[in-house]
């Protein structure tokens, strides 16, 4: 199934940090790769947090004083205030307008709201209608339950050789909001499909989770196993627009998962942003919080807060396409294949090899061989036990990642060079 | 008491590197804070140097045929050449001028000159007097003394919360120099003032000494404890003219004291100046050097040598001004203040914090928490125990010193992060 | 004897990796300077190679129909394709143009062909020449031999105060090749005279090899008493032209041997030229190669491979001039005495000296002392044990090679400092 078509299923589901959006969510993840989902209740708690009541809804509307359903969940999801309380009451205007939200600089666009922690309802729509409402009385009706209950996540290691692992992490709480959070999960989904397909050398621990309280949650239980393996990870989301890619830069920076991407990014010729954690806003925080500490980036298109459909209904299936969703899926392919082979290797040779007699001679013979410095003597004298693929990549100038993973196994298979342990 | 008042007052004392009018200088400084006055003999060993006789002077005067006075230390103390020997006789114009000393390119300007380790006596005069001088006799007359006595110097130790100190030394024993030596001195006393009536964490070592002798003679009674304890600081001097700053590095270079000032001086928005540690002229070469080794910077107004009026005297009460010495007086506060703060900090959380539990969410909120990165999430990613404050405010963009230092202080009091040992 | 005049004696030895040629070269160089010649046999192993078999020529022709000889190794021994196998007969000139090696875009040069290790026979000739080839029969003549015999080598270690020792190699295995090959060759020899007439604080080890093999069978005799005492070196090679100076930096760059020539290259005021070590083609492969890893770098006037005569009949005596090896070897004596006086020092006295004592006050003495950072002062600052001459002038802005080591014998004469062992 394609990306988009992924993307198209799972629009229209109501989702919550909790509640049978997400848990839908999850099952239609699982029904293509298998993930454990697990339920955790109301009240338990982790680290400083305590997970919430589950919320549910039905339905939600505002009628005028003529009986007209002037605001209606079935119309958009986000016309509720996500965590909206159960409300049916007959109020002012001036009333109403306490609980209202629109955009002003977006008159069209419903935007997205949530109340998680403080008791509150409210509805969220177009400013365009709001400037229409008429002093008179409305019913507000908001058919929701806030019980105990449980947050739900799903996840799945797949294993490779070294139980060292990359962490693959998305949110899958947002309702229909397509580039925030869905392009996520699905480009995840389809990672994982890919690598349950391959042999790999790193294990991938591929999370889906409510934002924020599902990471803590999800941490929260499993920190020891992730801080003893972990080297590195993503957080997917904004990967849907035909934007030009951005980089949120790991905590600690100039790790693993930095050098990777910004190298690729460089060596594609394409134009990106890279920005400093400090401006970071989704699940990063927690996986890079000084306690947890796991070297968690994100490459994204336009990064959330920085396009103006961002948190509103314009953020939906319009907005990505089936392009943008491709160039990141690809491009998160690369990451890997470079994560996969990014290792320190070193010369079985203490000098350097007679090339002719592994028939590498002819693959690099010029007449010119020594000015050039050809392509695999010259990765030969830096690998040495102290660079990896990038570094080397770095000091002969103009090989580029294909090339040298290429000869890199060339060279294993010849025995000249050995992966340093 | 100004800053200003002070220097007017201790203006007239006639000082050298010994005798009564750096006694003087001291005494005045005793009635203010409680320094301790130490003398040492003539011919004590220090390091590499011996302390030399002090001198005294009452009176100095070069008398024309006629007989009249046209040189006379009553007008100005920089006409004697400093550490002058005694002289009492007729010479001719021809030999007088081998003890003459003049500027011809300042012809108004009279220069401070010394002869303090080779024994010798002139006088210092405006150029265009000198071009008046006929080919006559004169007498000449220099009523000093030159005999075994003391250096003196004093010292203050404010105690802190830490046994760690902050040198902050000045010298005080040029005669009628107002921005050489005098404002520093000036600043120094009113820093300690200051420091007196605070709670300070660190201890303040406060030093008036005469330059490099007393320096040195200091340093080589107090070698142990300051290596122990002192951990940076300050030569005080140049700071009463209405120049641009001009910081001085330590020896070392990207010291605590090199990071504090020129972090500040960046923030401040002004134009300022750096200068290497090669350039040094003043006590902070004894401080830095190799073996004493204290990594002591200098802060300054115009740097020593850098405007016309050095060692000249046209360095008067009009070229420092209150407003001069008051900049530079709050300077040094703001860099104490930051000094006194830029702790390491870490969490007392494994991870986020939930800051609404402590009230802190308002402070932070908006409708774009995410993207934006809010000021208190920011730091707390980064107090992890391996960054001060300087470097969080380098990783969290557009957080200034104040608001740090402020959230600092409410995040210790809720017991969110603790000062790491 | 000049450089040039050795040149000329050189250049018309026909040589080879083996065979009579380059053991004349190494006899000429043992009447001057006590090298050892070390002969090893053909088969010997050597790391990943093999010594091949020695190659002897006596003639070599090609004779067209008329019995004219239109190509002949008396008229240039680049003729010869190197290392050809004996060849007698008659062809047709479709099956000799298989043998035939030419320039088209250097229709008057010869050029440099060789097969050392893949059994072959040809000629190189002019492509004017070649192009006037008629369809005729050819009568190919080629008196060579290539049988068992040896690789041979010269050795000189010049034993300084130090057992460590600086490498000095360069191949002398090209025929009628001037600047790639024998301007090194020249040039080392003339260094080795100089040093066997000093008193040198380093052991200096020349080495004159064939290239590659050469250098592999001397590291795999020598390979563990090179690593224990060898710092760094040169391979000596294109010094004899009037281009820019070129450096090939060492594999692991910033090692001494790097800061040395770049800091003297930078300081000379000369435009040149900086090359990676991927762009390596000589001996430097194997002196670097991560089993031996030596710090040998080059500095060359035109880098092989970056001048049109590099591997032609063109670079020969002409392109070479007594003035290009005169610089070349001037600028390697400058980078042999910062070498030799490049330590780390440390002051003697714990503070500032009082240099008047020592008759050194004189020297520095100005009416601005302070603020101009007098030269001596400034040195004494930063001879702590942690900086070497070059870290020092770095720090002491405008303070020359020359004058730096100048000055440091002085104190080093005073006991101000001490080297620090």
């Amino acid at each position: 199934m394609s990306l988009y078509n992924d993307m198209i299923n799972l629009y229209p589901m109501c989702r919550s940090i909790t509640g049978k959006g997400i848990e839908d969510t999850l099952k239609y993840i699982q029904k293509r790769i298998p993930i454990n989902i697990t339920y955790t209740p109301t009240g338990t708690e982790a680290f400083d947090w305590k997970v919430p009541k589950e919320w549910n809804i039905k339905g939600a509307w505002i009628k005028n004083s003529k009986g007209e359903k002037i605001v209606d969940l079935k119309d958009h999801y986000l016309h509720v205030l996500n965590y909206s309380i159960p409300v049916n009451k007959k109020i002012s205007l001036e009333e109403l307008k306490t609980h209202l939200y629109t955009l002003d600089n977006f008159p069209d666009w419903i935007p997205y709201r949530t109340s998680y922690y403080q008791e509150n309802w409210g509805f969220c729509m177009k400013h365009n209608d709001f400037l229409k409402l008429e002093d008179e009385e409305y019913e507000v009706f908001i058919d929701s339950t806030l019980e105990d209950g449980n947050v739900c996540y799903g996840d799945l290691l797949i294993k490779g050789e070294s139980e060292k692992e990359i962490l693959i992490s998305s949110y899958c709480c947002h309702p229909q909001q397509c580039n925030d959070s869905l392009s996520g999960t699905v480009v995840a989904l389809h990672l994982a499909e890919y690598l349950l397909k391959q042999q790999n050398y790193y294990s991938y621990r591929f999370v889906f989770i409510p934002e924020t309280i599902g990471a803590i949650v999800y941490v929260s239980k499993n920190l020891n196993i992730m801080k003893k393996n972990i080297i590195g990870g993503y957080t997917l989301t904004c990967l849907g627009d035909e934007g030009e890619f951005t980089y949120l830069k790991t905590r600690k920076e100039n790790q693993m998962i930095d050098n990777i991407t910004l190298h690729l990014l460089e060596e594609s010729g394409l134009t990106y942003k890279v920005r400093d954690f400090y401006t970071c806003g989704s699940d990063e925080r927690q996986y890079n919080y000084p306690g947890v500490d796991l070297n968690i980036g994100s490459l994204m298109k336009t990064k959330y807060g920085e396009f103006d459909e961002y948190h509103t209904s314009a953020d939906n299936l319009t907005f990505v396409t089936q392009t943008g969703l491709e160039d990141s899926y690809n491009f998160y392919l690369k990451c890997i294949e470079l994560i996969e082979n990014n290792h320190i290797y070193m010369n079985t040779k203490i000098c350097e090899p007679q090339l002719g007699k592994y028939g590498l001679y002819q693959m690099i013979g010029s007449s010119n061989v020594g000015m050039n410095g050809d392509t695999i003597r010259c990765l030969l004298y830096f690998l040495d036990g102290s660079h990896d693929l990038i570094d080397v990549q770095n000091k002969c100038k103009n090989i580029n990642t294909n090339t040298i993973i290429e000869i890199i196994n060339i060279l294993l298979d010849k025995n000249l060079i050995k992966k340093k342990i």
